[in-house]
């Protein structure tokens, strides 16, 4: 360990003891430079990776302060405020326009901050793709059998064995391969509600989620969100004594679209929750290995002890999005979604599943993770500091503390949707907030995506997108 | 065009005029040598040839005749008789056991006699995957947008040119790409009914078609088929007449298990009852190109005009079933068909997609197709004169008119579950009857896939199957 992770993991501690609490002050680089007997550069180094991990935050002229997502700092001004959604149960039909979107986001050269998916630069993808053609080649009988539902056996096993060995004990029968992870909630989401029923989300809520919901003729209801503490319990425990809800669909770990790491003990109060409650919950784990603290972070699975959590996830976010392998933990569900699989899709392709399957077992899968999250977390604190410079005064935005998408809060009145518009003519895309609502709770929010790798022509785009905000506001 | 090829059309022509009728028998292979003037292999391989395309039948000692599919000889012990199933709707919950089934088929080193699927060694797989592979190299930033729906613009402009090629006009916009045609006959059906509709299909039925309405929580209703004609259109209309049918499937080309071509008079006066009854038709043409006769069978589509035929197919039965590449051509519920698309699985992963339109592109897909006609066509007739021989008198089969599946009816009483289960211990697998039908119309038929080239395991496998029926029988 260098001599600046191990002053960064010093300080960490003293933050996590509580000895300096969120607000806190940090002594000056020089200061602290003179009474630890380092240099400098190793303060300022241990500071930005602190600040990466999203503990510290830096404010211009005044110097680093601690910053602890969920803290009770609501009232300062650049914070966003917990969501309070209309919370009526509503029908949703929000995926035609979606699609259109992300039509208009994929049809042009455009600079891709709307996009909701990695940018592939990072990922090993020709390592996959030699493994995938080797796999190929060695099979002299290659046909549709080898893949039946749950799955190929070797990549069931390696899924199983990065669980194990991240402290979570999964059974290798319980996991089903599908086609990325949106046929995995649908899947999941199927066998634990029917067609009317309706589905307690987050607020803001991934549009994924939603899809889901209306591709099932089910209903959804928007649950109020803190911005970096997840989904209000309380809020949907008073829902759910006014209303059967059939089920709850979150994404515990670096929400789509706000970045939030829910609290480990706000994991489990929502797990007991649905235990007494008997509602099952459908997890969305995709994000899970894109952490930019040390850590990786806990699952609502791992605290469930009666198989109602439904456990979702893939590699499109960490590996490659091109095979569109997922997969699902369905719990008590499981006999279920191995039949919804089959009859959704009848079997996931083969040689994907080998070619990952080959690349867990042999190539360092977290040694590319490493890097991954490194260059998203430094992606993060350079899109969050053009956001704050550039953008109109009263802007908010979330701090992710994982994953790729800043979630950002305009000045209210500010019409997302046509800023999306202005941004298009120049050719430049963003997330109008208008995607991750039933009843269009966001309409002044966007949201950035910053997978690619940092370059001038995306902070020229921030910062055009940043003036035409400005440009509205007159 | 070869001597016997050029005999083999005359022949064919004067059935087709009505010259020689149903039941007619031809000249001796003698008579007709001496009489044309040409060897008595000529002869014998033209013979042989009209039998392959089924448009003769030998008869031990008795030489050859002309058979008509469809024509007055249901009399005839032979024969199978048209199906006529209990008509009432049911809710369908027949997968689970389809799918454990399907896997002791695919668990053990089996002869695959019950396999659903094709034996892919007839398949080109090592171009496909290599083009795969350079796909996959050439893309810098390879990701998800590229296979948005509907799909990859090469594949989908490939699909429309073969269709036009073949006569069928297509618009190139109408083509939905998706995961296998499991998911085209999924989304299609799910566009034009709704859970607790009720469903016509053909009985006995493919369980895939079953399974989509299973998927949906919807009935299905089995309605009268001619081993040879295909469904009984004036049953159908019958049907609707007493209860509101939402939309009709079908395999109208060597449907699965049956293998008849329905003739296009029959096709053309479907699509009309369609029409006038306002009724979607889901048509599954995943055979289409497995014809044994030369012109390749028209469409139910090809004689739509309303838009009301959902045409569904995959390469799957044709060039490989390994990556899961089949399309949709939803005709007036396109874009709520590429909704769901979009909802079910977000994209269909582009190399897969790239690999094929390639091959088609390149590497005469027709003279590929060709071998497997014949190869299919020549492994029909050993089939159906190995189970003509070895099985219980009394036993009956259908004649495939393409595809790579024969369906057999065992003497009454004889059960094909039972017969599964002893061929199982055997280490050989067949398809039992039970699986095509939701009240058990069939538990004395079985399925026999006759895909893999023909080889003596398979000669003993099918001799073993037709002791073990005639045990059972004692």
């Amino acid at each position: 360990m260098k001599l600046y992770e191990k002053l960064a993991e010093e300080i960490e501690d003293l933050i996590r003891k509580g000895v300096y609490r969120h607000g806190d002050r940090l002594q000056s680089v020089r200061q602290a430079s003179q009474q630890r007997k380092v240099s400098i550069t190793t303060v300022l180094r241990a500071y930005l990776l602190l600040e990466s991990r999203g503990l510290i935050a830096s404010r211009p002229q005044s110097g680093y302060f601690v910053h602890l997502p969920g803290a009770a700092d609501g009232a300062r001004a650049d914070r966003m405020a917990p969501s309070h959604p209309i919370a009526i149960s509503s029908s949703v039909d929000v995926s035609r326009l979606v699609l259109s979107t992300l039509r208009s986001i994929s049809d042009n050269h455009a600079v891709p901050l709307g996009s909701p998916y990695p940018d592939p630069s990072l990922f090993p993808f020709d390592k996959l793709n030699r493994y995938a053609y080797v796999a190929g080649r060695r099979k002299e009988r290659l046909d549709l059998k080898d893949a039946l539902p749950p799955g190929h056996p070797d990549l069931v096993r390696q899924i199983a064995r990065r669980y194990l060995e991240k402290g979570m004990a999964v059974d290798p029968g319980e996991i089903i391969i599908t086609v990325g992870a949106t046929e995995a909630i649908n899947i999941c989401l199927q066998a634990v509600a029917r067609p009317g029923d309706t589905i307690a989300v987050e607020s803001p809520t991934f549009y994924a989620m939603l899809h889901a919901i209306e591709r099932m003729g089910m209903k959804a209801i928007e649950i109020s969100t803190h911005p970096d503490l997840g989904i209000d319990i309380a809020a949907l425990a008073d829902i759910a004594r006014t209303q059967p809800i059939a089920a709850c669909m979150v994404m515990p770990n670096f929400q789509n679209p706000m970045g939030f790491r829910m609290p480990d003990e706000r994991k489990r109060e929502l797990v007991a929750y649905a235990t007494q409650a008997d509602m099952p919950i459908i997890e969305n784990g995709v994000y899970n290995e894109l952490h930019y603290s040390r850590e990786a972070p806990s699952t609502l699975k791992s605290y469930d002890t009666r198989g109602l959590v439904l456990h979702c996830s893939s590699f499109s976010k960490s590996l490659t999005s091109a095979y569109r392998i997922g997969w699902a933990l369905p719990g008590r569900y499981r006999d279920q979604v191995e039949k919804l699989k089959f009859l959704n899709t009848l079997t996931t392709p083969a040689l994907p599943q080998m070619a990952i399957a080959e690349f867990l077992a042999r190539d360092g899968y977290d040694r590319h993770l490493r890097r991954l999250r490194a260059a998203y977390a430094q992606q993060a604190r350079l899109m969050r500091s053009l956001v704050a410079r550039f953008f109109p005064a009263g802007t908010r935005t979330s701090h992710p503390a994982g994953g790729y998408v800043l979630w950002v809060e305009l000045p209210a009145g500010l019409d997302g949707m046509h800023l999306y518009q202005l941004a298009l003519q120049r050719g430049i895309t963003i997330g109008p907030g208008y995607m991750f609502s039933i009843s269009n709770n966001y309409p002044n929010f966007i949201r950035l995506n910053y997978s690619s790798p940092w370059s001038a022509e995306i902070e020229r785009a921030v910062i055009t997108v940043g003036r035409l905000a400005a440009d509205c506001l007159r």
